[in-house]
């Protein structure tokens, strides 16, 4: 079949072959099918979706058209996020969840648009490398049971290709798309139980709770598909996650997570997606169990234990680490405070993670360089009362001007009011 | 704005400003935007479709992409059919209609697919020229009342460039960008009036009336828009136009027409739409008039005098041609008779269309080169009774084996039986 009739097929609501879509994947991998078709069939996929069989096809395709990890004789676990603000759960849960006997090769991303990334915040610890050869992956899992790093340019070649092409035709809000490209990463990575946070709300890219659903539902389906055993939930990113957006300000939260402290909805999501995370690799009996357990070695010192071996493992200096621990802050610092009386009724997560853009939190563009030591600090989060004058946030900024634009946009991201307002920090569970 | 936002704001069924479609056109034509956001943006107006104001602005984006051609002091009009089998209407039809004092600069297309083209048709002429420069369009529109030409690669690049991508990305069946393609030719030639012969059935592209009118009314409405004025018919093209499908074929078909005789069918589309062409022309005050004034100069030989002497200025040999009158055959014939008696039923268009592909007729690729001397001749056509056995086509090809499909072909297109079809050539007429 010539490729203008994939096209034209798609285009008319058919439903593609697995020989069909290795013919577009394979094709465009290999620089024979055009930029131009391949455009054109992600906009008719972006208008007439795709079949659970079709999007397990082009998972399979996107993942084998690169190296895929596998780590003979370890039952690994992973999560993955779809991104937000303050989302540092990352750096927490992956010890903790090594620590209770459940290895976890951990590929990462770095920040894009107003989302923080993973990568960017670990490599805030001074000497902390996140490009790993797949050996050391496997060495870490067996020295640490955890490896943190990026995708390598040998790994999934077709979906960074399919990923820049959307990017700039218009065809990145496509579910079936999207579950592709993520279980595309994830099942290249080797991981046998996955775990997959989707958030919802201002600071996430689904911002419609309905989407995010979708999107929970299909990446299970096709996880499932690709024999995968994967449990979805979809968590509020309304407000950002714990108090702090940055990179080395989030490294320091989690790490008070590490030590058993830190702000509660952290400590609740590492437990609650460690917890799911211990039960698929067969290391807790039910979830109930699963969050005890991560609650535990969060309390007793094991994941720090594991956190610190980690950081030592991957060339971090620990003790520089530990020495710049509330410490480490950009020069200029502005204090954002409550114009009135009230209880916080919203702290706009999307607000606050373009307030980190303008820092150098996340970059605008791929080649930006991201900052360390900037951020955002939310010194009140959604529910708590405040004094008029008293500080809702604070800005560190590596000059005034960034720093003045930044907490002007952090004051927009604050809402006082009189009403309490409620909301859960996980709105679903969505298992095969 | 960006292109990328350009391509979102279409897909999500937004209206574009005639600033933005600019910045595609113009972008494209210039090499600097590329063609997978065009892909993208293509399929996005397929699904989305335009308005007539985004319509009328990419038409003349289009239109002013390249060499717009003017002949002051005239007012010209032309005819476009979107296509069809044994379609030779506009070899009658210009000199007939500059015969009646309305010039008629006649720019027309190629053979592709199933269907016929002017140009091959003309070129099968011993000398006849169709690459002309728009001096000398001019100087036989005075000289002779009409001129048929190519399109030059100066004219209209962007439809060239985007036909070219629609085709590879499966959004050719678009009517909002059928009628900017069709818009911009024919608005770039220096028409001030303009009928459209839409066609419809088997033989057409438009195979469903329903398209064939929504196109009828695109194309007259996007005429309006940039002050032109146009009628539309929607024609019936389920059984070929006349009796001869093929190159030469039709020359000898529209020269027996031009002498007052010829099939019915053709005769009457000629006067029907000469008689528009002479109202938007002003050289008659009613339809009625104007079918009749063509039907005179039809019959009393001034169309054809027009005709030998526009054959003799584009570098034709009249002598020769005439010479040539029903006897120039390709050496091969092949007769399909009928196995039984009845009245036929119908004579599929598109099949006898294949058929003429098959035997060099048309051409599968644009690279093809094309044959003057073969064809078919539809000897009998529907609603005429014949006796088993009698000949209901010849085939004229250049060998066997190619004689031998043809001729299969051919017969497969005939339906007898013992009803007799009804039917009526023109099916709508659409005016502003």
């Amino acid at each position: 079949m010539r490729i203008v009739d994939i096209i034209v097929k798609k285009r008319d609501g058919g439903e593609l072959s697995a020989g069909e879509i290795a013919s577009l994947v394979r094709g465009y991998v290999a620089g024979e099918v055009p930029d131009y078709q391949v455009a054109a069939w992600l906009m008719a996929v972006f208008f007439r979706g795709m079949g659970p069989q079709e999007v397990s096809a082009l998972t399979r395709e996107m993942m084998r058209s690169g190296r895929v990890l596998s780590f003979p004789g370890l039952r690994c676990v992973d999560k993955h996020s779809t991104g937000g603000v303050g989302d540092k759960i990352s750096l927490p849960l992956a010890p903790a969840v090594a620590a209770c006997g459940v290895p976890v090769p951990m590929m990462s991303g770095r920040a894009l648009g107003h989302t923080g990334g993973t990568l960017d915040k670990m490599e805030s610890i001074p000497g902390y490398r996140t490009v790993l050869s797949p050996e050391e992956v496997e060495r870490l899992l067996g020295e640490c049971g955890y490896a943190m790093f990026g995708q390598t340019e040998q790994m999934v070649p077709a979906d960074r290709k399919l990923y820049a092409l959307r990017d700039v035709t218009g065809t990145v809000e496509s579910i079936p798309l999207i579950t592709a490209s993520i279980l595309s990463k994830k099942c290249a990575e080797g991981a046998q139980g996955l775990v997959f946070d989707v958030k919802t709300g201002s600071g996430a890219f689904m911002k419609r709770e309905e989407d995010a659903r979708s999107l929970a539902r299909s990446l299970v389906e096709g996880a499932r598909e690709l024999g995968r055993e994967a449990v979805a939930l979809v968590t509020d990113m309304s407000q950002p996650l714990g108090r702090m957006v940055g990179n080395f300000l989030e490294v320091e939260e989690a790490v008070e997570v590490l030590r058993g402290g830190g702000p509660a909805d952290v400590r609740e999501l590492v437990c609650v997606l460690g917890g799911e995370m211990l039960v698929l690799g067969g290391k807790a009996a039910s979830l109930e169990e699963g969050r005890r357990m991560i609650g535990e070695v969060l309390d007793d010192g094991r994941a720090y234990e594991r956190w610190v071996k980690n950081v030592g493992a991957q060339g971090g200096d620990v003790e520089e680490l530990e020495r710049r621990l509330g410490k480490w802050r950009a020069p200029v610092v502005r204090e954002v405070r409550a114009v009135e009386e009230g209880v916080v009724g919203a702290v706009d997560a999307y607000r606050v993670g373009l307030a980190g853009v303008v820092l150098g939190v996340g970059r605008s563009r791929v080649e930006d360089a991201v900052l360390p030591d900037v951020g955002v600090e939310c010194v009140r989060k959604r529910g708590e009362r405040v004094a008029r004058g008293e500080v809702l946030a604070r800005v560190y900024a590596r000059d005034e001007t960034r720093a003045e634009e930044a907490a002007r946009m952090v004051g927009e991201a604050y809402r006082v009011g009189e009403e309490t307002p409620s909301g859960s920090l996980v709105l679903e569970r969505i298992s095969p």
